[in-house]
């Protein structure tokens, strides 16, 4: 049995998901698992250009099912030409945000009816789900706050204001809650706490892909 | 009640869409009809980064699920920004194609789901569908001697062979009998034939919006 698993991070903006991807990508280097470290839109041709579809008008009025649409094309291609290849080798797949960002940021958050996202999602990703998705749960001011202080500018999506960000971080919890393939860790501290805290989930998990040697 | 229509032309390639929107844009021109006429993406801003990146693969391999997400998104920025605004100031759209070339060449053509097809393209338009549809009805040969004869060179979809051709044009008559709001209309001899005959399907058909008169 092939040992690749695909496993995304998620979370509200400042959780901490491209500093967690990271870490876990040198602990993955350590132990010689072979692996990528992926986000959408993953340097696929389609998908960058899609990207810059999306940026260009970040300023500017777009309809949510403009802007879902858009990228549930890019995520079409990020599964065909990234996801599933990578699988298929049977390499590790390390994902900042993936499904649950759009139900939790185009469901929850803009409002968009999450069963038809859902459907929308599974006719982009051919029915392709994450093994394991991990949301990272910090409070909305904890994460505004460590962005404040690493220099971040809010994007159209992240300008979006407190009631929506307190919308999507609920929408995170309700997701992982009802679903087997998901969890919830407390993203709250150092990162390399964090970052522990994640390596025992994945060790007790996947204990074949992921093994939790002594001390580590 | 407002007299805005909103009326689509469909057909396979070669079908004479474009010229017999033109000749019908002429007539309601002279009968001093306020309309638009337009076509995907419509000159939108964020349509037409899109269909940059629909062509910009057109000797490319694209999955069937990607070119559907990008087209629908084109379609909801269109339908929004292009044909609502223009219905709601009672204004007649004419289209060259709309949701039947998605259902025709997706659908029949590449395989897609019908039902999953329409379901995606309500979610775009947000249920917006045309006070008519038209089909010119050509076969197959006579497009694409008629296309021969223009010069026109295939893109990425004209250019997937006859048999996938022959699925689209099938597609059609059956979108076309299968629904209350659609026609087919014989597309075959001189084109001021064929506008005759859109003129009376018209008139027949929305008469307070499109007045027949004596030898008109």
């Amino acid at each position: 049995m092939s040992r690749a698993r695909f496993v995304v991070l998620e979370g509200v903006e400042g959780a901490g998901k491209t500093t967690q991807v990271r870490l876990l990508s040198a602990w993955l280097r350590e132990l010689g698992i072979d692996h990528l470290t992926a986000r959408e839109p993953g340097g696929t041709e389609v998908g960058e250009a899609i990207r810059e579809v999306l940026l260009a008008r970040r300023d500017a009025e777009m309809a949510a099912e403009t802007e879902l649409l858009l990228m549930l094309a890019a995520r079409a291609t990020f599964v065909r030409e990234v996801v599933e290849p990578a699988l298929a080798a049977g390499r590790v797949v390390l994902a900042d945000r993936f499904d649950f960002s759009t139900f939790a940021y185009q469901g929850y958050g803009r409002g968009l009816d999450l069963d038809e996202v859902r459907r929308l999602n599974t006719f982009a990703t051919g029915g392709l789900r994450p093994d394991l998705t991990i949301v990272l749960d910090l409070p909305v001011d904890e994460g505004a706050a460590r962005q404040a202080r690493e220099g971040a500018e809010p994007d159209r999506i992240e300008g979006a204001g407190r009631d929506f960000l307190e919308r999507v971080a609920d929408g995170y919890r309700a997701l992982a809650a009802g679903e087997g393939r998901a969890r919830t860790i407390d993203a709250r501290g150092e990162a390399e706490a964090v970052h522990r805290r994640l390596r025992a989930l994945l060790g007790s998990t996947f204990p074949e892909t992921f093994p939790v040697r002594a001390g580590s």
